[in-house]
């Protein structure tokens, strides 16, 4: 929804103070993002933009936020809107009340089971929401060629969506070894995206390597897992994004990084957060309140949030409450608190009504799981090897260890043995393209009996399963072909929780309170398997994303992320 | 000169050091702007670009620059290269081996006088020059409608000029009143340049004035004389530039604005600087070693000299050294001398051969000056009343103090009066318009006889003259019409001193060497006539300039600046 700009001439009369201004905030203080001190004075908005601060005005409307702290809206700076589960019109009535103002989107899950049509159909979202959503086009659908994916998008078929206001740039460019390498259809979207912003993404690569990345103009991350390789990226001239997703979490390892001197190259991002911990802790807003907490200075801790953000991707209409810029402000309790009381997006006060008045969208995405149906023997090893290449869970992180461990054949399989905490992982086709099936082992999940499986499963998002029950596991799997996608728990053949998620097997058509409450019980009926791990749905969806190291597995196989290669079907 | 870009696939085989860089700097250590720290190894440079950092490489040519440091090419972020004295083409071999290697300038000097041809010229001459000089469209041609100028450019004018590669936005905009009140000429021009950058000057505007003038879009701005007028502009979202021009040198006052935790949002600018300043004291490498001496961390002042610069103008190419940006590079003895001993702009190494193999620029502006011969009684004053208002100097600084003083009326003239320092000051329409004369009084030069006078006379480039002896004044105004403009000194019928510039009444067709040398003879000059000031004609030229307060002096009389209006012929 666009905020409804006023003409220049009234911009100015109303600055000036000769015509009230359509709104004034009274009685609270500005935190000042380039000097870091609180000053006083009311702020004047007319239209969808701040135009006085710093002085007394009188406004058509006024709001009393006294005792209160007035902020620019924070701006997440990579992610995707599906891994909240959720619509993008349900997103922002999620996180817009928690003072998220512009969410800076790659829809690359929806658009790798549906294609191009996905895009536009976050682009046409982006025109209805209280926040600014802005839709990067995606770099890489597939991720690689290592993965059946629903749809594949060439430089050929960005093309036509790059008009769109809502976008920014290339999304995410994931394909690192692609770059470094030089392959063909990897330099055609470059090419494509040269001068413009393009987003990267290249987890522990460094050194030369990371030179070539960067030098083909790859200017922000996300990636970074220790202070180490956040400073290489600095120093490199990356912003680095600092991430804490429900998976991924590395807030604390790179807090160090952050300072008075660093933070006007440093953002903040989600990359993927499920709403169950937007609600149990908060979106930007606990990301700020962590970060202060850890002893960052408030002055870095919203700039990273806000000014920063708005500086790295060019948005040079936002990211300071001043003079002629859009009026994105969130009234907090205190620095420390960070919990809004008061948001205004784009000049419009966030609320409930605010909400209810957003033109709905149409549905998109039905009907996209299209497996095979499968059996308990489909889960049956072929190997005739007992070597055996594990992915290693490592809890708070998509990244993962590449384990070997000798597994007995028995009866011409190596099953799973929850006494050693191995378990079979499955990854089912589901475009109805192939049918593949692959079987490999995870370590991790501490499970004792039962099955989980998922249709998010990054980023091609066929289903994957985890299980010590095989078939138990074809039961979870047959059931998301009827739910049209989702998560689902089934132990000794039945189904203990589950959710529909109907929009392309990503998204569900509820409101976030009734998927955070699906959430809760599918942790529940997690745990009751033996599962220790805290998202055990998110965990397992990142461990079929094979441009994240160390291993792991897709519907043709066990990858191997360093080499970039297929290693076990 | 456009450096000569290489294939994204060269880059990146560069970077990755499987192919030999074209360029490799080895053995020195790059100062990091976003971290602090000296980086070891090797810099390597692909065509106009950096590719590698951090690593070493192996390139088809090496340079050793062992015991220095590296810094990125230094962004003058405002001046006027008329007001160096010289053409574009020897601005840039003055100042590119100093390591200013982007100059964003505004040519409203020579705009002025021709109108767009001259911003025609400069844009051109952008095209050869080693460094990259950023043409901006100026936006107040002439600054008021309080002064005859040779040209008179609209928004109607600009647009056909916006194509041009060199091109930013729209160059500082002057008439501050015109912005505030919502004239509507202004209003066009800035529709016009709506999203994109549009450059302040905004002197001494404070509180509700500035607000309505920032709310326009004015994003940064070079005006600030003291901190406090500095802090208020900073908190409310300006970028700050802090000037140090010839005349007006406000760097040691705004010097405690600028920090680790500020300076992401300072730049530096000369504004108007000329060459004997250039060559006694330097140009940004000399700001740059002020401000450290100062007490001004390096990491804050090389910040605001490349980094915070490109950032502030929206130039994502350049402003650190890093894989993927510009190869504008400046090899410096240390952090706190900044002495250059080898710059790189665009990849080129800048030398006097590389400046030879310029394409050269033809002439623009010639015969220029059509002002009438005039006459001792030209100077006398017709004023009836012995209260007379008096152009305070502050040396240093291009504000004026607006002076009261009781002058006798003596067979119908107020003459000048050394005793009391006070000067006839006189302003003589030369574009062939009009042929206007207005006289006036200065205090502040110290003179006890003779006369100066110029063609350099912001912005409208009329003649200016100062002097203690009428018959002197004609003298000297009507050589300068024999010499197309210049500056001249002129004592008892004798010219003792001069300088011919030919371009528009503003600029030298000799190199910088020479005009230093003329310069040098010109303050001599002026001093044996008894002219205190370091730099006589550089502050008369301000004097003209109705847009800077407090009292200035047109063709069409004395202006007061704070209410904009001329109160006397």
């Amino acid at each position: 929804m666009t905020p409804t700009p006023q003409p220049l001439e009234t911009r100015i009369a109303q600055a000036h103070g000769r015509e009230k201004a359509d709104l004034v905030l009274k009685g609270g203080r500005v935190f000042d993002l380039v000097t870091g001190i609180l000053l006083e004075g009311d702020v004047a908005i007319c239209g969808d933009r701040i135009v006085g601060t710093c002085a007394s005005y009188e406004g058509k409307r006024e709001i009393d936020v006294s005792g209160l702290i007035l902020v620019p809206g924070f701006i997440d700076t990579h992610l995707h809107v599906e891994s909240s589960l959720v619509t993008p019109h349900e997103f922002d009535r999620c996180v817009t009340p928690r003072g998220v103002t512009t969410a800076i989107c790659d829809p690359h899950e929806l658009a790798n089971v549906i294609g191009t049509d996905g895009i536009r159909w976050f682009q046409n979202a982006s025109e209805h929401l209280l926040m600014d959503l802005r839709v990067q086009l995606s770099s890489c659908v597939p991720s690689t060629d290592m993965e059946t994916s629903g749809a594949r998008i060439e430089a050929g078929d960005l093309k036509p969506l790059m008009g769109h206001p809502s976008g920014i740039g290339l999304a995410e460019f994931m394909n690192y070894p692609g770059v470094i390498h030089c392959d063909p259809p990897v330099l055609d979207k470059l090419a494509l995206f040269a001068g413009r912003h393009i987003d990267g993404h290249c987890p522990q690569v460094s050194g030369l390597d990371l030179n070539a990345y960067i030098a083909a103009g790859i200017r922000t991350e996300h990636e970074a897992t220790t202070a180490e390789e956040a400073l290489e990226k600095l120093r490199k001239g990356m912003r680095v994004l600092i991430r804490e997703g429900s998976v991924s979490k590395d807030l604390d390892a790179l807090q160090p990084c952050l300072n008075d001197a660093t933070s006007a190259y440093m953002c903040l991002c989600t990359d993927d957060r499920n709403p169950l911990d937007i609600a149990e802790h908060g979106h930007l807003d606990y990301m700020i309140r962590r970060l202060i907490a850890l002893g960052t200075s408030p002055l870095a801790a919203y700039r990273a949030a806000s000014l920063s953000a708005a500086e790295a991707f060019g948005l040079k209409d936002r990211g300071l409450i001043a003079p002629g810029l859009r009026a994105d402000i969130v009234a907090i309790d205190s620095l420390e608190g960070c919990h809004a009381q008061l948001v205004l997006a784009g000049g419009r006060e966030v609320t409930e009504a605010a909400f209810a008045l957003r033109a709905p969208q149409h549905e998109i995405g039905r009907r996209s799981v299209k497996a095979p149906a499968v059996t308990a023997a489909d889960f049956r090893t072929t190997s005739n090897d007992s070597r055996t290449d594990v992915i290693g869970i490592l809890e708070g992180k998509i990244i993962t260890e590449h384990l070997h461990e000798d597994i007995a054949i028995v009866s011409g399989d190596k099953a799973p043995d929850p006494a050693r905490d191995l378990m079979r992982i499955t990854v089912v086709e589901r475009h109805g393209k192939n049918g593949n099936i692959a079987n490999g082992f995870v370590r991790g999940f501490g499970m004792e009996a039962g099955a989980i499986a998922s249709t998010v499963c990054h980023d091609h998002h066929n289903i994957i399963a985890v299980g010590a029950d095989y078939a138990d596991m074809a039961v979870a799997v047959n059931r998301l072909s009827a739910l049209e996608g989702g998560f689902v728990v089934v132990r000794d053949g039945t189904i203990l929780a589950e959710i529909a998620l109907p929009v392309a097997g990503l998204m569900s058509l509820e409101p976030y309170e009734a998927v955070r409450d699906h959430m809760v019980a599918l942790r529940g009926a997690a745990r009751s398997l033996g599962i220790g791990i805290e998202e055990p749905f998110l965990q397992l969806g990142f461990l079929a994303l094979p441009v994240i190291p160390a291993l792991k597995i897709t519907d043709r196989g066990m990858v191997d992320v360093r080499k970039f290669e297929i290693i076990a079907g």
